[in-house]
C-alpha cells in the first residue's frame, strides 16, 4: 500500500465516521473536568480515563493514565512507522475552565448543544474538541490504513488551566518516553473561518494572588471612616499604579528584557489581516485600547500586558452595607514575552507593589509563572503543516504571535530541545474561558483532515 | 404618688424584671430582620409584630404596625402625663445588617449568646438592644407607677439599614401623630464602658452603586489583553482618583460647603478622650490614617469621608482564571457633614467619575442620600439627659460628633422642627455591621435606668 493510498483511505475513513466522532466528542465534553475546583477532582479524572479508553480503541499502544500529585496525564504511542521516519509528540489538555457566570450560558455548559454550525460547550474549543481531532486523525489512519506514516506519541495533561506544577517534572522524568522530532499542539485559534494560523510566538504568564489586609475586622464605615484606611481603596490605589491609562506597565524594569520586534517581524505581523472593526464587534468593547506606539497585532502578541482577572472585598450581595472591610483580594496576571524572565518579573512586581502599599495595610502575594517562547519557522514540520493547511483550506496559513500562554512549549524547548508546531482549529470568537464557548463543526472535521494530511506530508 | 416615688418604683420594677427583659430581648434578636435582603421580608415583618405586641403588653396605647410600600413602621403612644408636660418621641429601628461574613462569627448571629458580660447577636447594639431598653423603661413606669412623667410616642422603623424611602413620607403624613417636643434616639455608642456620650452632630450619607461595563462578554486575557481595556483596571483607576493617599477627596468642589470647625467646637472636641492606641487595638488596623491637618475626633465626625464598601468583578472563586471580565461593580459611600447638600455631592461625584472613566468603558451610577445634621446643645431635654447620665454612670456625658448617619435626625429637624437627643448605650467596639456584634449586659440595664431617669427629670 502506497503512502498516497494510505492517506486516501484515512481521509475517507474520517469522513465516513463523522457522526461517531461527534458523539465521542460529546461524551468527552459531558465530563466537567474543571481542574481548578477541588469538587470536580473525580470528574477531571473521569475525562482522563475516557480519553485513555478512546486512544486504546483507536489503536494507540502503551496507553496509560499516568499519576501525578495532582491531576493525571494521559500518554500513548504508536512507533511502527519504520526506519528513518520522524516522531511527532501530540500535546493537548483535557481539563477546562470553570463555566461561570452560569446565568449567561444559553445551554448547560456540560451538555453539548448544536447551534447553527457550532458546537456549544465548555472546553469544546479549549481544548477537548482539538484533542478529539487528534484522536480521530490517528484513529482514521490506524483503522483504515493499518498504520501511520510517522511515529506518534500523545501527552495530554489535566492541569493546563491551572498552570499545574506536575507537567514539567513528568517531562523531565520521562525523556525517552516522550522523545520526538517535533511537537504538534492544537490549542489555538484560526484567524478567520477559512484562514488557518500557525502560532510561532507565545506569551508567558506571571499570575498573582494578592491579599490586602487592613483592620483586623470589618468596621462600620460611618464610625471609623476618615481615621482607618480602607483596604479596598488601598487595593484600587495599588492596581491603578501598576499601569498608566495607555496600558504601559509602570513596574520599574518591566520592559528591560523585552526583545524588540525586528523590522522583518514587524513586516510579517503587518500582513496579518486584523480588522479593528471586527475586533470591536467580536468583543463588544466600546473602543480599542493599548500602547499607542505598537500595532494591534503587536499589542495582541508581541507586547507584555497586565490585567486584573478578579477582584473582591466588602459587601457584594444585593443592597447597601456601610462596611469598611477588613480585607480585599485581587487576582492579577501579566502576559510576558521573550526574553522576560517570569521569576524576575515576579520579584519586580512584589517590590513595586510593596512600594505602592500604604503603611495602613499589609499585602501578601502568591505567584505562579510560565515562560514565554518563540518557535523556529523554517523546519520540515512547519512546511508539512503549511502544506496541509493549503490542501484543506485552499490558502497558506498566516504566521502569528499569540497572546495566550501554553507553558509546555517553553518546557519542551528547554528540557527536550523540541520545537512545536502550533496549529489550532478554534475560532477567534470561540469564547474560550467565557460563557457559550463554541467550536465550528466544519472546523472540527477540517482539523481532523489537516492533521491526517500533516502526517502524510511530514512522513513522506 | 409623688414624682420621686414614681421614679423609685419604676427603677425598682426595672431591676426586679431583668431576667424577663433579657429573655424578651433574646426573642427580638432571634428574628433575622435583614431589611436589605428580600428573602428576609417576612422575618423583618415578624420583628415589627413582636415589637408591637411587646409595646401593648407594656401598657402603650394606639399601638400599630403601620404599612408602607416597604417594611412597616411600629408606632405607639401614651399621652396622659397631664397639662404642661412635654412629649418625647422615641425613635429606633428594628431592622439589622446582613450577618456576613458568617464564618467569622463565634456563635450563630441570630441565636443570642452570652460571652462574659456581653450579649452577642446581630442587631443587639444596632439597634434592637437599645430599642428594647426604651421598651422596658416605659414598661417599668407604666406597670410600677401606673403612668409616665412625660407623654411618650414611639416611632420604630424597619428600613434604617437600607436608607429606605418610606420614613420621610410617613413623617410628613403623620405630623400630629408624631408631634413632640424632642426626639430621644438611642442608636449610638458610649465613648467607654463608663463614659456616656451625647452625639450632637451626625454625618450624612451619599451611597453609590457603580457598574463599569467594558467588553460585551468575558474575554480570554491572553488573547485580548493589551488591545481591550479591562473594566477592573478601569474601576481601580476611577477609585484611586477619588482620594489622595491622605484621604482628601479629589472631587472638585467636594469641600466647598463644609462648615468650618469653629475654635469653640475644636476645643470641645479636643476634650474627648480619644486614645489612638486604644483605637488601633480595637480595630486591629496596622496604623491610623486620614487628613493630617485634622484631629482624630474631627476626622471621625466633623470631616466628610469616602469609602469603598464593596467591590467585585471577574473570577473570585478558588484558583486562577485568566479572564478579562466584561464588567465590574463597586459600592461606595461618602459621609457628609453640614452644610454639604447630598444631592449636589451626588452630581459632583457623577461628573468627576465620568471625567475619570476612559472611553473604553461605560459607567452607570445609582445614588441614595441622606443629609447631615447638628443638634442644639442647650435645651431642657439635653440637660435632663446629662443629669440622668450623671446619676447612672457617676460622670457627665461627653458631647461628640459622630461619623455614622441617622437620617431621621435631619428629617425631624426639617419636617417637624424637632431637635433630637442622641444618647446610646452601645460600646465603641460593639462590632456593629461586623461579625460578633455585641452589647454589654450592664449597659443594657444602665440604658433602661438612664431612660427612666431622663423621663423623671425632663417631666419634673
Amino acid at each position: 500500500m502506497t503512502a498516497t493510498s494510505s492517506l486516501a483511505r484515512a481521509l475517507a475513513h474520517a469522513q465516513e465516521h463523522r457522526e461517531a466522532q461527534l458523539q465521542g466528542l460529546f461524551d468527552f465534553l459531558r465530563l466537567p473536568s474543571i481542574s481548578t475546583q477541588p469538587a470536580h477532582r473525580d470528574d477531571t479524572r473521569a475525562a482522563a480515563v475516557w480519553l485513555a479508553d478512546a486512544l486504546k480503541a483507536a489503536g494507540m499502544e502503551n496507553v496509560a493514565v499516568a499519576e501525578t500529585p495532582g491531576h493525571p496525564l494521559v500518554v500513548a504511542d504508536w512507533l511502527h512507522a519504520g526506519p528513518g521516519k520522524p516522531t511527532v509528540l501530540v500535546y493537548g489538555h483535557y481539563d477546562v475552565q470553570p463555566p461561570d457566570p452560569l446565568a449567561e450560558w444559553n445551554s448547560a455548559p456540560f451538555e453539548p448543544a448544536i447551534e447553527g454550525d457550532r458546537i456549544v460547550a465548555r472546553g469544546v474549543a479549549d481544548d477537548k474538541g482539538q484533542v478529539a481531532a487528534h484522536l480521530y486523525a490517528v484513529a482514521a489512519y490506524l483503522q483504515a490504513a493499518g498504520g501511520l506514516p510517522v511515529n506518534v506519541r500523545f501527552l495530554i495533561e489535566g492541569e493546563e488551566e491551572i498552570g499545574g506544577p506536575n507537567l514539567e517534572p513528568f517531562i523531565a522524568a520521562h525523556r525517552e518516553r516522550l522523545a520526538a522530532d517535533v511537537a504538534f499542539i492544537s490549542d489555538t485559534a484560526m484567524l478567520e473561518d477559512d484562514q488557518p494560523a500557525i502560532i510561532y510566538g507565545l506569551r508567558g504568564l506571571c499570575y498573582v494572588l494578592m491579599d490586602v489586609q487592613g483592620p483586623g475586622r470589618d468596621l462600620h464605615s460611618g464610625a471609623y471612616g476618615g481615621a482607618i484606611d480602607n483596604p479596598l481603596n488601598a487595593l484600587a490605589h495599588i492596581i491603578a499604579g501598576l499601569k498608566d491609562r495607555d496600558g504601559r506597565v509602570q513596574i520599574p524594569g518591566f520592559y528591560d528584557q523585552v526583545r524588540p520586534v525586528t523590522a522583518e517581524e514587524r513586516a510579517l505581523l503587518a500582513r496579518v489581516p486584523l480588522d479593528p472593526a471586527r475586533l470591536l464587534a467580536n468583543t463588544g468593547a466600546p473602543a480599542l485600547w493599548g500602547e499607542p506606539e505598537f500595532s494591534l497585532a503587536e499589542r495582541l502578541g508581541a507586547r507584555p500586558t497586565l490585567d486584573v482577572n478578579g477582584l473582591t472585598g466588602g459587601y457584594t450581595e444585593t443592597g447597601r452595607k456601610t462596611v469598611l472591610p477588613a480585607r480585599a483580594h485581587a487576582k492579577l496576571s501579566m502576559r510576558l514575552v521573550p526574553d522576560q524572565d517570569p521569576a524576575e518579573i515576579a520579584e519586580r512586581f512584589r517590590a513595586y507593589v510593596e512600594s505602592l502599599a500604604p503603611p495602613t495595610v499589609t499585602v501578601k502575594m502568591n505567584f505562579q509563572t510560565s515562560p514565554p517562547s518563540i518557535s523556529a519557522l523554517d523546519t520540515p514540520a512547519m512546511r508539512a503543516a503549511a502544506a496541509a493547511c493549503r490542501d484543506v483550506f485552499g490558502r497558506n496559513p498566516v504566521f502569528m504571535r499569540e497572546g495566550g500562554s501554553i507553558p509546555v512549549v517553553a518546557a519542551l524547548q528547554q528540557q527536550l530541545g523540541m520545537e512545536s508546531v502550533l496549529l489550532g482549529f478554534a475560532q477567534p470568537d470561540s469564547r474560550i474561558h467565557s460563557p457559550n464557548e463554541h467550536l465550528r463543526l466544519p472546523a472540527f472535521y477540517q482539523g481532523i483532515e489537516t492533521i491526517i494530511r500533516f502526517y502524510a506530508y511530514y512522513g513522506s
